[in-house]
C-alpha cells in the first residue's frame, strides 16, 4: 500500500466540485458534489442519535438502491429538527442533482452539517445547482474537501493505492468535523463528522458495507473532541469498479487487503479531525490493553477520551494521571482495579492499582509538553486492546462554542 | 418544615471541628471531624466508580456496624490509587479517632478528597488528632464545612426542622465538591462530592438507608459539573434519636415527612454545589417531562446536563437549543423524536420535533442572559419526569483544571 496525495477524486472515474451557494453567512464555500462517471455500489454508516437530521433519513432510504452515482453536501446548516419541511428539503436536494445529472433521485445521497433547528435556504441551493454540476472535475477534490468544512481550520483528505491481483486499486477520502465529535455510527442503520470515501475497486455492495463496518469501528467510532454526539454524522463510500480487479464478493485475501487499506485511510482521516479539534493544541492517543474483550477495551478507551478533566490537564501539560484512573473506573466495565497499570508514554505511573513511589515528575511533565501525548492502560486481564484518539480541552474551545449561532 | 441557618451541628447532640493539618500546600484547613455525643445509626452511599478510593473501601466495611459516632474527613488528598498502603492509611485514620474518642474503629467512618495517586501524609494527620478532637463543638459546624473544601469557593451547609408527632426533628448537612462532579451513588454499595448529614430523628438503620436512597436519586445523582465521576464520592448520614420522636421503623407518614425533608436538604445542597461549579457563571435546570419511565427521564436529563456544547452556549448566553436536541437524542433512550417539544424558559423552540418558525430570538437570548437558565424537554409519551442541574462551561473551568496538580 502506498499513500498518495489528493483525495476523493484520486480513484478512476470520480469527479467533484465545491462552490459558494450563500448558505454560510461568512460567504465561504458551502455546497459540494461528488460524482462517479459510472454507476457505483455504495455503503454508508449513520449516527445512532435518536434525533436524526433530515438528510440522514433520506440517505438511509436511498442507500437501499442498488447503484449510486452522486452525493450532494451542504455546510452551514444541519437541516435537523425541521420536521417534515426538512425531510422534503433534503429529498429536493437529491432531486436537483438527479435532474442535473440524469440520475434517479434514489441514486443520489445527501448530507448536511451546520446549525441545528434552522430551515434550509433551499432556493439558494436550487439556484446554485448549475454551477455545482458545471464545476465537476477530477481536479476539484480539494474544492470538495473545502466546501464541506464548518469550524475546521484545515481541509482533510487522503488517498492510498493497493495492489489486488494485477490491478491497482485506489481509495480516496475527505472528511470534516472538529466539534460535536463523538461519533458512534452503524452501517446502514445508524455518524457532525462527515466522511466521503471513493474507490475504483470492483466489490459487491454487500462486501463494501461489511468492509466499511469493520473499518469504522476502529476509526471514526474511536474519536472524541467533546463527547457530544451529532444528529448528522454520516460516512459514505462509493465503489465504481473501474480498477478492473477481480470483483471482491467474499471475505478472501483481496477483501482483507482492501479492508486494511480502507481502515488505514479512515484512521488517518479520523486523526486529522482530532488534530484539528476545536481549540486543540494537543493530540492524545489512549491505548487500552489486556482487556477481556474488544468491547471492554473500546468502552474504557472511549470513556477516557471524553474526560474533561484529563483533557484540561493535557492542555495545561499537567501529568495528572489520577484523572485517567477515575475515567477508566467510570466506564461501566467490570475489571480488577488492583491489577491495573497506567503508563504516560513509557513511564509507569500506576502499578497493580497503586501509584508508583518516586515517580519522576519532571519526566512525566516533559511527556505532557509534547504535541502528541500517549497514554496506556493495561488491565492485565485478557488479550484484547483498543485505541481511542482525542485532543486537549482549551479555553479556545469554550470561546469557539459560546459564539456559534449568534 | 422550616429552613434554618447552620448545618451539621444543628440537630441535637452533634459536635464538629475543622482544623489545619498541613495536608494542603495552600495552608488552608484540611482536616474535619463530625461527632455524635450518643451512639447513632448511620447510612451511606458511595461512588459506583470501579476504582474506589481507600477511604471508600474502609467506610463501606465500617458502615456494616450497628452504631456509629464519628466521621473523619481530610481534603487535599483523595487517598486513591494507593494500593494496600492507602487502605491501611484510611483504616489508621479511623483508629486515631477511635483512640481519641473511646470508640471502636468500626464506629468511625472516613472520607477523603483531593488529588488521586499521591500517598497520604499520615504522620501529619496523626499529629493533628488531639487538636481535631479538642476543637469539637456545637459551634464549629462552619469550621467543618470549610475544612472539607477543595476548589470550592464558598462553604455549603443547610438545616431544616420538621414536626414528627409532637417532636421537632432537625436535619443538618454540609457538602463540598465543584469539580469531577457527576455522581452516581448507591446506598451501602457504592459519590469527589462529599456530603455529611446529621439528624436527631429516631429512626432505624434500615429506614435511614431507605430514606437516603430515595433522596439521593433525586438530588446528588442528578447533578453534573463536568461529567467526570469521582473515585471518592460519599454521602453519609447519622441519626442519633435525641429528638425523642416515635422511632421511624416503617414506611408510614413520619417516614414520608422525614424523607421529604431530607430530600429538600440534599437537593438544596446539590444545587449549591452546581452554583459553585468550577468556573461557573450560570445555573441550569433541565426538566424532562412526558417520559415513559422515571429512569428514561433521568437518563435524558443527565445526558443533557453533560453536553459540553450546551454548557458553552449557556456561558456565551447563546440560545443554541439544537444542542439540547442532539444531547437528548444521544442518551440511549428510545423515544419518538417527532413528538418532542423543547422550551427555553416558557418559550417553545421545538414543537413536535420541528423548530418553531418565527422563534423570537431576542426573547430566547434574554432568557439566556439570566443567572438561572431553565430548559424543558417534553417527550409527550408518558407521565414521568426528572430534573437535572448543571452549570455553564467557561474558560475559567479550563484554567482551574489545567493547573491543579502542578
Amino acid at each position: 500500500m502506498i499513500v498518495i496525495k489528493s483525495g476523493v477524486t484520486s480513484p478512476n472515474g470520480f469527479l467533484a466540485s465545491g462552490i459558494k451557494a450563500g448558505i454560510k453567512r461568512s460567504g465561504r464555500a458551502d455546497l459540494a458534489l461528488l460524482y462517479s462517471e459510472v454507476p457505483a455500489v455504495a455503503a454508508a454508516a449513520f449516527t445512532t442519535n435518536r434525533f436524526q437530521a433530515s438528510p440522514v433519513k433520506v440517505s438511509k432510504d436511498h442507500i437501499k438502491a442498488k447503484k449510486h452515482q452522486a452525493i450532494i453536501v451542504n455546510s452551514g446548516n444541519a437541516n435537523c429538527a425541521n420536521g417534515s419541511i426538512g425531510d422534503k428539503d433534503a429529498l429536493k436536494m437529491t432531486e436537483f442533482i438527479g435532474n442535473a445529472l440524469f440520475l434517479d433521485k434514489r441514486e443520489v445521497l445527501v448530507a448536511s452539517t451546520g446549525i441545528i433547528g434552522a430551515y434550509l435556504p433551499l432556493a439558494k441551493i436550487e439556484k446554485a445547482i448549475p454551477e455545482l454540476a458545471g464545476e465537476l472535475s477530477g481536479d476539484h477534490g480539494t474544492s470538495f474537501a473545502e466546501a464541506i468544512m464548518t469550524t475546521d481550520t484545515v481541509k482533510k483528505e487522503l488517498a492510498v493505492k493497493v495492489k489486488l491481483g494485477k490491478a491497482t486499486v485506489t481509495i480516496g477520502g475527505a472528511c470534516k468535523g472538529v466539534g460535536m465529535i463523538y461519533p458512534l455510527m452503524k452501517t446502514e442503520r445508524h455518524a457532525t463528522m462527515l466522511c466521503f470515501l471513493t474507490t475504483d475497486a470492483a466489490i459487491t455492495k454487500k462486501m463494501l458495507a461489511a468492509s466499511l463496518d469493520e473499518a469504522i469501528g476502529d476509526s471514526f467510532n474511536m474519536i472524541s473532541v467533546d463527547g457530544d454526539m451529532s444528529t448528522n454524522d454520516s460516512c459514505f463510500i462509493m465503489a465504481n469498479g473501474l480498477a478492473k480487479n477481480r470483483e471482491i464478493n467474499s471475505r478472501g485475501s483481496d477483501y482483507g487487503k482492501f479492508t486494511e487499506s480502507l481502515k488505514f485511510v479512515m484512521s488517518e482521516l479520523s486523526k486529522k479531525l482530532v488534530r484539528d479539534g476545536e481549540g486543540a493544541t494537543k493530540f492524545v492517543e489512549i491505548l487500552v490493553t489486556g482487556a477481556k474483550s474488544e468491547s471492554d477495551a473500546k468502552a474504557i478507551a472511549r470513556k477516557i477520551s471524553t474526560s474533561n478533566l484529563l483533557k484540561c490537564a493535557v492542555c495545561g501539560e499537567d501529568p495528572n494521571w489520577g484523572r485517567i484512573v477515575a475515567a477508566a473506573g467510570s466506564s461501566g466495565v467490570n475489571f480488577d482495579p488492583d491489577k491495573v497499570d497506567v503508563y504516560l508514554g513509557n513511564l509507569k505511573a500506576l502499578s497493580d492499582g497503586a501509584s508508583v513511589k518516586g515517580l519522576d515528575k519532571n519526566r512525566a511533565h516533559k511527556l505532557f509538553t509534547k504535541r502528541d501525548v500517549h497514554i496506556k492502560v493495561d488491565l492485565k486481564s485478557g488479550s484484547h486492546e483498543a485505541t481511542a484518539w482525542t485532543c486537549d480541552f482549551s479555553k479556545e474551545y469554550v470561546a469557539i462554542n459560546s459564539e456559534y449561532s449568534t
